[in-house]
């Protein structure tokens, strides 16, 4: 919707008649606060949709919500939908074709049970499912959340919010793996602290059901009662139907684009389609590797760059370099660039730099505790990567690093930046300019 | 004593002896701070003090306190002090001087009265100076605070929070004139909200006093009572001695010195002799211009700088974008690079853009409103400054405009930045972001 609402701003309904095909009850919403409106932080569904298909049809976008695209015709310039509420059959024709398919979860064969009570977490429909089993009678009391990513470990949290008894089953050794072990080890504490067993290194063989919904989630340790299983495992791009219609994807799964974001077919671009959002791969700027991101934020601007383009503007999506934000009960996790395994697999060698600093100055009240790891080009002294744990007001410095990643700073220079102090905000050695100070030393150290 | 220390980091006390000079009573301590002491949010002066002389003297430092530099002879290589506490004179010889004076409160003639009650806030010492006398019985009931910059303003809310009636004087058509106008209304409520008196365009002819201590503010509307007088004028580099000793100053007033930390006299450097903190300045990366910029942080930096240097390592301290951050109640400030009257003064053509946002997702529990323009370089589409107005998590996304300003980023290029986003930190697209699309959008209309 918002290549669509780009689209519109800069072509006239007259020279650009807008269809958009949403196979849902929903258009425009927030996925990311789904975890929020199931532990109840957010109150109604309806404060998650930023826009109603109203809307968009008011700006001249028609929207035909519950319809599902089962193909494209890429020759006859056409895609066919179903209509879900009425069963029928829709031909629409195109000049342009923005494919916005999004992700789906990723779903093992062991967790398509026939009966309920087994939910990703991608859409507003998975959401409202979510919501509808915990209010059934009698009332869910254990839940099991697979995979320790940021969606499980939100949902987890949500879970317990709710009153539930929870479970968290991780397969490798730490929640939260898009960190470093040495920052994970914080998120497990806090995620303990709230209540929640975590299982990690537990690897799920299968479900077990009972009255036509799941009773047990199966592992080598044993059976653990379940009343609700949540599926935290990722996403994959959905890209079935392009794939069908003779684009092939990237190596990461997800589809190819140009800068613009116009489709890469086996022979270059393709002429007509773009392409936008989960479905799509990116570059990494520090790895230079490709990479499928799938983040509400990486959407957005991708969307808007091919509806700018698509409108006979100009934009770009410049690749994206790793950043996230998570909360856990007060704790705040956040990373940018590239961790120290990401680092070692582009084949960067490199030294790290932690350091334990305040949020506000020491004696400040309110100031508190926060760890902040650097990762360092040996010998360059540039900026790789950047992990934050702490609580209020910790996470969101990952900016100030992500900018520094971004423009391939050293460290070094980095300890001479001229970020903001006063003793409500900072020490007067912001954590930032204290961990590149120590990350300069540890690249000295290493020539 | 950052320089002190980081040379006594790298040079034994067999290879370099260390001698400090302390006029008062304190070393290493935050001068920040002192606003929130006065005001109670710090309980405890001691709570400012970073390290006590104690510390220094078991690190190989030795501080020689309550001793004031009188004179610095170049030729003989030595400084004569007085020590304050038995009246005594002392000359210690040197191979290197850090010269480090500091700043000192600018104190219009008619300040200079006899009698008390008239206080700068630059020292600890004028920190329990001013608690003393809010002690005194009868207890001061009215505050005049002359002066509405970053410690004006501070002072003016220590002064409501301990209770007494506050009237704030400034000049200019507004308070907080570092910032724009636009942006300094909103200040300006603020102020106003918590109960002080603001009184712009308002220029101070005098003060009278009666037994002995000051009774009011002269103004040409009158006569202000006040049983205080606080003075938030600015400060201006404390260079009598090294002028009295052959030194110029620069343009601004303050030492010149090279990139790390060497006084620049007439004839190139001055052999041995460094400069550090709010007695030197330094230039400006955007305008290219000297400035005077007397924060804590930057002489944190300097010093640090020449302390390396002096103990045989390599760092240099790189100028400054001109970025600060304050307090008022719970409206929070900011800004970095340049406003548009110092813009415009640098000799850049430009333009500006002013978005609203949230400072969490709009429909997360805790989103505030906050307010951020910028200021782009017309054509280039340069960042040259930013501001922001807005209440908690607000100002300290000011430090990744910093780092956009310090790798002189385009607006254009900033749209694509990989900021975090997860509902507790942030809507979808970043305050950042938004203003940065908006700027683009000035820019191109400005081509």
């Amino acid at each position: 919707m918002s290549a669509a609402s780009q689209a519109r701003k800069r072509r006239g309904p007259d020279d650009l008649e807008i269809v958009a095909f949403e196979r849902g009850h929903f258009t425009s919403y927030s996925a990311c606060g789904i975890p929020y409106w199931i532990g109840g932080a957010v109150a109604d569904r309806d404060a998650l949709i930023a826009r109603e298909p109203a809307a968009f049809a008011k700006a001249g976008i028609t929207v035909r919500m519950r319809h599902e695209v089962v193909a494209i015709d890429l020759d006859r310039r056409e895609v066919i939908a179903h209509d879900l509420e009425d069963g029928g059959e829709r031909r629409e024709g195109f000049d342009e074709l923005v494919y916005a398919a999004g992700a789906v979860p990723v779903t093992p064969d062991w967790a398509r049970i026939d009966g309920g009570g087994v939910f990703g977490v991608q859409t507003l429909d998975d959401g409202a499912a979510i919501q509808a089993w915990l209010d059934r009678d009698p009332r869910p009391r254990r839940a099991v959340v697979i995979g320790g990513g940021y969606v499980g470990v939100e949902m987890a949290e949500a879970m317990i919010r709710r009153g539930l008894e929870v479970t968290l089953l991780e397969k490798s050794g730490q929640p939260m793996s898009t960190i470093d072990p040495d920052m994970g080890e914080k998120v497990r504490e806090a995620i303990c602290g709230l209540g929640i067993e975590v299982r990690t290194g537990t690897r799920v063989q299968g479900l077990e059901t009972a009255h036509g919904r799941v009773s047990a989630v199966v592992t080598p340790e044993g059976s653990l009662p379940a009343d609700i299983v949540v599926l935290g495992l990722g996403v994959r791009p959905h890209t079935t139907l392009a794939e069908e219609s003779g684009i092939p994807v990237g190596v990461t799964g997800g589809l190819r684009t140009d800068l613009r974001m116009r489709v890469v077919g086996p022979e270059g671009r393709v002429d007509g389609l773009w392409a936008a959002g989960d479905c799509v791969q990116t570059v990494h700027r520090i790895s230079g590797q490709p990479v499928h991101v799938p983040l509400g934020t990486h959407a957005n601007k991708q969307g808007r760059v091919a509806g700018i383009n698509l409108g006979g503007g100009y934009a770009t999506f410049p690749g994206v370099i790793g950043t996230a934000v998570t909360k856990v009960c007060d704790l705040e996790v956040a990373r940018t660039g590239l961790t120290e395994r990401e680092a070692a697999a582009a084949g960067f060698a490199f030294v790290t730099a932690s350091v334990e600093s305040t949020s506000r100055a020491g004696y400040y009240p309110g100031a508190s505790r926060m760890l902040i790891k650097l990762i360092a080009e040996r010998r360059t002294g540039m900026l790789l990567g950047a992990q934050i744990v702490g609580r209020a007001e910790a996470a969101k410095r990952i900016d100030s690093l992500a900018i520094a990643v971004w423009n391939r700073m050293t460290v070094e220079e980095m300890t001479g930046l001229d970020l903001s102090y006063a003793p409500p905000f900072s020490p007067v050695w912001d954590p930032v300019l204290i961990a590149a100070r120590k990350a300069t030393d540890e690249v000295h150290a290493s020539r």
